[in-house]
């Protein structure tokens, strides 16, 4: 049996497409008449506190959400793998956001906008692509996603993960130890991690003082498209005022929605989307768990489980 | 001999550049001591009115700028071929413009701006990028290099040229009887066209009326980055107020340096930039035509030569 636990969206409508798929495999919704011991999966977006009590036979969760950190915490977290979603769709829409970001910030959309406010027509030809760095942290599926689109762009890319990688055109660096190389030769610092006690509040004033000056005019700029919980809010404030930043896009922030009276809001070099980055899609969700779930009847493994011990 | 004629750059720095790659081929500019008779070959940017003046034995014009609608309407032009600078570089840089600009349209910036502005948050999932159509109006050397650049991106293309082509992955539309078909599918018009009799004024209110509705949010869109000369801004200005275009990107304007006083300026949903979106560079620039000259002196044919005729 499949349960389903969808927040802020219409689970009955996910119910009725699972059915679907799934022919004669039960599917269910809280509320339904159901046997709690008989649900093997759970279907998860956006967990509540109580999403797992009294599923005592669960043999695995799956997660609609790429990035786990929040269900991760949850104390009753039942020890059953965490399969999580893998979506061109979600990679194709996060990399058109990173690339309208990254390429309005290479083009210097900041000093243009502030000319045309003032009536002032002053010439500044940006630099090409190709002499523009752009540093993408985290280099899983999004990442290397991002960095295909980048590349036939002309920029040149360098990337940060845990393990080395060895993409085509790209400079990887790995680890802690090389953060700060990295980081030096960064103009556009793009972040695509997971939320883990590692990455929390990677992004903060001493992170943005390392990035490269002097190549991009009005200085470094970063697009953090991953979670608010890798920001200091407080020190992007700072960094965009003394020009330590010379503009952020934001679609995460530390409380969600953004509160109304977060100084954010009125950075002119600041740009915020209300976390509508990458969504995962309906069909392409159903189509692909309802796979998942018959192969691992069918006794195959689980794809794309989450490692709790790295977390993500 | 090799006459220089360059308005608004470092004349003699060219001059310089010319010099040590051409040898002993005499390069001379105007005020230098030289013999007009001698001048076979002439070198201009933004050439003005009297450029041509006493040059009774020139054989070539070499044109810097891609586009030569301003020469060509010089009573004084001599009747000698014109040779154009086709520059990888150069294209490089517009198609950096043009995907910056399009991105950031598929990309509704207008409408998060103007959330940002209100303290406003309000999810709305932009459509993936192969959901929006991208219609280049120009299919040359820079249509096609932004072809190549937005492909890889996901976009869905079409193109509209004078002669059909046949490009991979692009819709094409050629001739006048097909514009209204290319326009009416068309989410995000990009002008990459010359400046002709037959294309002076082409983006106007009837063009914009004609593009697809009702897929980008906001309305469709326009990204000029040809000549000023395509657009009639009086209907631009009507349409971004009555909502015929969602937004507008402009990097060239009927006269240069767009009026202080012109109502563009203050329209939020108008992008100006000061016809910076590509520039030749001086380097490639003088490779380019040194090789033109010395394979012309050699017997060969010029290349990128204009059709007088046609206009480009
Ligand atoms: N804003 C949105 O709409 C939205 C939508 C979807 C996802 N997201 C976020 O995007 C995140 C990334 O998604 P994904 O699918 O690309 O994840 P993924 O495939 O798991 O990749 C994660 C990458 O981060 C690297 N990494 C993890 N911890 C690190 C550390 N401590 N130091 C250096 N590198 C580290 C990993 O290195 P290794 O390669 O060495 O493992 C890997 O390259 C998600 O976790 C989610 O939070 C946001
Ligand atoms: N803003 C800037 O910084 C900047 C910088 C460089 C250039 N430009 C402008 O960009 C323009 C285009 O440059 P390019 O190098 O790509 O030119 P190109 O190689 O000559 O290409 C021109 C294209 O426009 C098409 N075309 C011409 N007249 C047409 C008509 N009446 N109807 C339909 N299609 C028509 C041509 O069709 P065919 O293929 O059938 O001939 C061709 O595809 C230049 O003329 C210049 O004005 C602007």
């Amino acid at each position: 049996m499949l349960l389903l636990h969808l927040s802020d969206v219409d689970e009955a409508s996910w119910a009725r497409r699972f059915r679907e798929v799934l022919g004669s495999y039960p599917v269910v919704q809280r509320g339904d008449d159901f046997n709690p011991d008989d649900v093997r999966y759970l279907f998860v977006w956006k967990p509540k506190a109580d999403a797992f009590d009294g599923l005592n036979h669960l043999t695995a969760i799956f997660s609609l959400g790429a990035g786990v950190d929040a269900m991760l915490k949850n104390p009753k977290l039942p020890n059953v793998p965490i399969a999580r979603f893998v979506d061109d769709d979600l990679s194709q829409r996060m990399s058109d956001y990173v690339v309208a970001h990254v390429t309005m910030h290479h083009r210097l959309y900041t000093r243009f906008r502030a000319d045309q406010k003032a009536h002032r027509w002053s010439q500044l030809y940006p630099p090409a692509a190709s002499e523009t760095t752009v540093g993408i942290m985290g280099m899983g599926v999004l990442g290397q996603d991002a960095v295909a689109r980048l590349k036939p762009l002309g920029f040149t890319l360098r990337s940060w993960s845990r393990s080395p990688k060895d993409i085509a055109g790209v400079e990887g660096f790995a680890g802690n130890a090389t953060l700060d190389e990295f980081l030096s030769g960064t103009d556009i610092l793009v972040n695509l991690l997971p939320l883990t006690a590692e990455t929390t509040g990677i992004l903060n004033y001493e992170t943005f003082r390392k990035l490269r000056r002097g190549k991009l005019d009005g200085g470094p700029v970063i697009v953090n498209a991953a979670r608010g919980g890798h920001q200091r809010e407080a020190d992007i404030v700072k960094a965009l005022a003394d020009g330590t930043l010379g503009a952020a896009s934001l679609d995460v922030f530390e409380v969600e929605p953004l509160p109304a009276d977060s100084p954010l809001w009125d950075i002119e070099n600041c740009y915020i989307t209300p976390h509508i980055a990458a969504i995962s899609n309906e069909t392409t969700g159903v189509t692909y768990f309802s796979k998942v779930l018959k192969d691992h009847e069918a006794g195959k493994p689980l794809i794309n489980v989450v490692d709790r011990t790295r977390g993500y």
